[in-house]
């Protein structure tokens, strides 16, 4: 058993990237192909057994443990079925974890982005030392998934740990779901950019406006926090306050959950220290006293094979 | 095994109440003893050992499952040890669940009232059809449990589902704890009396002080429901209000953990239907899409005897 094997398969809108890898995380063979998500699922289905079929052989023999697939949309679990994936064309409900172990009889399991995401830092990246921790996805969006006794935990029907649309206050920003106060609302990359425009009319002399050469379209967390980082003041300002709410956010499921540790990542995560210390603080305010010691705030280790090593832990 | 009996230990500051009882929630024997709380811990663990010593005969042979204790303060587990329980007289640290199994050889699981609450109304009460719920516990503070695949979920340190101070306003009210904006600053019985009665100063004619005779020291929340279902505008008002912020919270759990269902109990619990729809509603605006149907939000069922239909549900 300790020689088995796993393929993770990232399915993406453009791209399907297939890995076999170990337990160590070292990928033995890859395979690409066009996701052909322009055609229909038939389509799709048939370029991801393309690239299973072309890493198989490389297993030398040793025993494969199953296929995991990561898979935009909402996946229906237990059953790995994916509903409507945005930007798959002709794709309604498609029970694809059915489709491939048809193909392979192998166990096959199919969950989405930030489940898959979160699983690859549990079993290969920052969260390898914490059987039990909240991973959150901080991009344009704000989701997450829950690692529990090292397992990716579902809820009833593969919802759980999406974090974003908790309400930080009741009578807060409208988001776009229709709840007032998400932390979305408050933190996602979007509306960070878009509010920092704002404040911008009134601080035109702010290193931000300078690292963007004036565009103010190209302006982003990352920009953001280098003008921090280079002394900004309004820069420090925005991010530090973007964590401080996404802390309180943090607080609310470690009391919810009796948890300790929570791991960042999406293209938000890159920012720097000073943002994650930010919600280390709020974090530690947020929780019931029992819980304010041991508080980790820890920035995700993988980047873009983080599709393949997820997929393909959730078969390991 | 479908004959398999259980010992559930009511542990209270005056009163220790211990029951021996069936699968299908039937009491079999009970004993009562004072708890001698104002001694020591060996004063008290006695007077658990002569309860549960004096149940065991009423068995008629059927086996026991095991013991389970309903404590208050702190509990570590797995270990089942009792940290300062309020007010027990030098009572540090304590392992209950060790001293009694060293008496008994059984089995011995130990948790604080919430959770032992929690898995009464899971095994016996309004949550027996459902297998994941959230339990609050709604009266002068707001406690809870969490209820997974039918087991009590203590996350690392057994403090799981304390979701009173999760906040909902990250500007909100200074709770006691140092947050701002936990739930149980905005419903907790003491705030929504003392907010009545400020409310009440400029609403002298409301139905509330007719109903506790002018005398406002009276107020609970049960006279505010009273008032409200007699056609009282304000009480009304006052109760609906905190059923939509309680609501905030349970959303932000739902996300969290995909759940549907939440079972209340607490001495506020008895308020009237009126305020479970308030909080349905608010909890339906507050939950992403996918998890806004079935949403249910139920009437605890158990009364007094929740603590040792719990406690022995722990071991059953």
């Amino acid at each position: 058993m300790a020689q088995q094997l796993a393929i993770g398969v990232d399915l993406g809108g453009t791209t399907v990237k297939t890995g076999l890898i170990d337990r160590d995380g070292k990928i033995i063979a890859q395979a690409k192909l066009p996701t052909l998500a322009e055609e229909n699922p038939k389509a799709v289905i048939g370029q991801i057994v393309k690239t299973i079929q072309e890493v198989i052989p490389h297993a030398g023999g040793k025993p494969i443990a199953g296929i995991g697939i990561g898979a935009p949309g909402l996946i229906q679990n237990p059953g790995g079925i994916v509903k409507s994936p945005p930007n798959m064309k002709n794709w309604d409900i498609v029970p694809l974890a059915n489709e491939i172990s048809n193909v392979f009889q192998m166990r096959v399991e199919v969950d989405n982005d930030a489940n898959v995401a979160a699983v690859a830092e549990a079993k290969f990246g920052a969260g390898k030392d914490y059987p039990n921790f909240l991973f959150i996805i901080w991009g344009t969006g704000v989701g997450g998934g829950i690692i529990m006794n090292g397992q990716i935990y579902r809820g009833l029907t593969g919802g759980a740990g999406e974090v974003g649309h908790i309400s930080i206050n009741y009578d807060g920003l409208l988001c776009n779901c229709g709840t007032n106060g998400c932390v979305e609302a408050y933190v996602g990359q979007r509306y960070l950019s878009k509010r920092t425009i704002e404040k911008l009319k009134s601080n035109p002399s702010s290193k931000i406006l300078e690292l963007v050469g004036g565009d103010v379209e190209k302006i982003s967390p990352m920009y953001i926090s280098k003008a921090a980082e280079a002394g900004d003041v309004l820069a420090n300002e925005i991010l530090v306050e973007a964590g401080t709410l996404l802390g309180v956010m943090i607080g609310g499921v470690m009391n919810t959950l009796d948890y300790r540790v929570t791991v960042i990542g999406g293209g938000v995560s890159a920012v720097g220290d000073f943002v994650y210390k930010a919600i280390h603080q709020s974090v530690q305010k947020n929780v019931q006293k029992p819980l304010r010691d041991g508080i980790k705030i820890v920035r995700a280790q993988l980047g873009n094979d983080a599709g393949i090593f997820g997929a393909a832990g959730m078969v390991l």
